[in-house]
């Protein structure tokens, strides 16, 4: 935590943990017998219980969005940047819930978890889960709160996708969806990457087939790899530039190239790393992977993959949406080659033919995918815009 | 072989060994005592010398540019759509001079060759060759072969980086510099892709730090890993949506997806194989890691990543052309992500700025960086009419 906390801070915020003893059916078709929600809510429920938001996190997020933990906490919560009061989510107008998804690997049910069946790790054992499940969870945990329908369910990427499911398979429980950086499925090309980095985790030999914790141990090495590759399809290209390297334009003399000459001005001639980018990246990976459960990495990548609401409407994504009764608000940023522009419109094309409402917005931001997670101006001021306008929905 | 040799391929063709016994100092500092170089030509040296043209391999190539080592060889050399009678590299017109570069696995002196002060295979004490050593090095070859100045030189990719080498350190020694889908000098999202893929060769358990033919095996899933990296990064969206997904227009229902419902028409919801994407992935994964040695795959990726001819010219890269006589080609391709079009005209912006005489084409295709490989008739009959012309020259 910061010295003193901000004034447009959540400030100190406390994880609960909520318990569900129905068993929940799979999309795979296995069956969990009971699981566990860790949720934070920031913010006060209206007397009409209409004021609340739902926040979806993405591949490596989880249910702390906001505020700080403890008073040694240096960093916020993932999404601190739009949550708090007078922020984008506004805390002083809207009750916001956030969870961690269930395979997660922050408190919520999931690889790490205890199988009541077993008494053991689930480990590998825990079954693949799909957006779909996620929201069928978050479905009971809004009827745990006594929300019966949600002011606005938000979420960026991954979580964009948990959106959209809601639109589609719980019209009357949303009043507003809104997906940002987000796509109906996933490319062919992010799908591959997807399959590089599963095989970096389940390529390490500390992997044991999943059961690395029996072995007191943990495929660190892939999980590096996997979160490296990651986070460059997360970096634009102008991302990476503006961190490492010089725009040709501006080179100053030796210092091109990205950080080269490191420490000592000249190159290794060795396998050693030559370029900042090279040390950012294996900082970052290393960071992840101490924190990180590697099975739950590779249930997100396949709950990416799987996405596709299409496929139940006969491959026609309009379909999907025809009896979504909310209204839609996308945005996405122009650097974003991972979920890029072109697939937030293709959903816009789509929910037009749906004849649903739909604001798009897409935002000039360097940052690539990543552009979500920061303060950029325009972004936040189109969703602060957006969102009182849901507020002043609620109080007419 | 095919059963029938088609008239335009140069045929049946044999490599030659080049010995050179006088040391090679390289860039590093390094000496290389001795070294060999396995060539192959075709077509015939003119009377006066002067028809001749280098062509330099790129990242995973070799000297086996073209024509069929056997009769039962099935695959023809890796450009044989390139180089051929009547093809554009017209081996009617010209001597074609191809090389395996030094480092690489297909008999030239490289990690798997024997250290003639040890008496001991190299490994990964096989020094770090650059762009220029090699170029160095193919200065000595065409000397041994009495060409004192190439028609041209050609390459893709890191072999346009050779062909760039070659107009800035022996301006007297071309005619000709055809440069193809390359770029002056690597991006930080190509750094960082080369550092993912030498992580996961370094990773693998067999890597054994390098000795790993000391130790009877070899790095096949790391060096698998990798490959998958760079064959995600050749290839482009549209090339990967057209092998393996449905345009969204052309959505057949349950078509989509690439590949999904890969053989039983459901998904896994395990963490196997469920789209062709990964299948085909997997496929070239392995099958280059079968063939191709883990430390030139390392010393190709950092001979990639240290080249920059700006930085002994103030990283002013017009400067390093003041002295480059030859005329320059330049093509790229729309789709190419890992070198686009973009680091073409930078090129040739410096080029101009040099004062140098450049041609430069943009060619729509789909296929992304692996564009340069394949007979696209726009790039074919380009290349084929600026070479007629560079013939025409020679006979003038």
């Amino acid at each position: 935590m910061p010295d003193v906390i901000p004034d447009n801070s959540v400030g100190l915020v406390s994880p609960e943990t909520y318990q569900f003893d129905e068993p929940l059916t799979l999309r795979s078709g296995k069956v969990l017998p009971s699981y566990e929600l860790v949720v934070e809510t920031y913010g006060r429920l209206n007397a009409d219980r209409s004021n609340a938001i739902l926040i979806c996190h993405a591949l490596s997020g989880d249910h702390h969005a906001a505020g700080y933990h403890h008073e040694a906490d240096r960093k916020a919560g993932w999404w601190d940047e739009c949550i708090g009061p007078g922020k984008p989510i506004d805390t002083d107008l809207f009750y916001v819930v956030s969870l961690n998804n269930l395979g997660g690997c922050a408190g919520s049910t999931g690889p790490r978890s205890v199988n009541p069946q077993t008494g053991k790790i689930y480990g590998p054992d825990f079954p693949v889960v799909t957006v779909r499940d996620w929201v069928n969870s978050q479905v009971r945990l809004a009827d745990r709160l006594g929300i019966r329908k949600w002011a606005a369910v938000i979420g960026g990427s991954l979580g964009g996708m948990q959106v959209l499911r809601w639109a589609i398979s719980y019209p009357e429980r949303l009043g507003h969806a809104i997906a940002i950086a987000t796509a109906p499925k996933l490319s062919a090309q992010n799908i591959a990457f997807n399959e590089v980095a599963r095989q970096s985790i389940t390529s390490d030999p500390n992997f044991h087939e999943g059961r690395y914790l029996e072995h007191n141990t943990s495929p660190k090495k892939g999980l590096m790899l996997a979160r490296m590759v990651g986070h460059i399809t997360y970096l634009s290209e102008n991302a990476l530039r503006s961190k490492f390297g010089k725009n040709t334009d501006e080179q100053l003399p030796g210092s091109s190239n990205f950080g080269r000459d490191l420490k000592t001005g000249k190159l290794s001639f060795a396998f050693n790393i030559d370029f900042q980018v090279e040390s950012y990246l294996h900082y970052q990976g290393e960071r992840f992977s101490e924190n990180f459960d590697a099975n739950t990495y590779l249930l997100m990548t396949k709950a990416l993959d799987y996405f596709d609401p299409s496929v139940d409407y006969d491959g026609d994504l309009s379909k999907a949406f025809a009896h979504s009764h909310c209204r839609f608000f996308l945005m996405s940023f122009s650097t974003d080659w991972r979920f890029p522009p072109e697939r937030s419109r293709e959903l816009v094309e789509n929910l037009l033919s749906a004849g649903c409402q739909v604001s798009y917005l897409e935002i000039d931001a360097d940052q690539g995918h990543d552009a979500f997670l920061l303060p950029i101006p325009r972004y936040m001021e189109a969703f602060r815009r957006y969102l009182l306008r849901v507020h002043e929905e609620l109080s007419a």
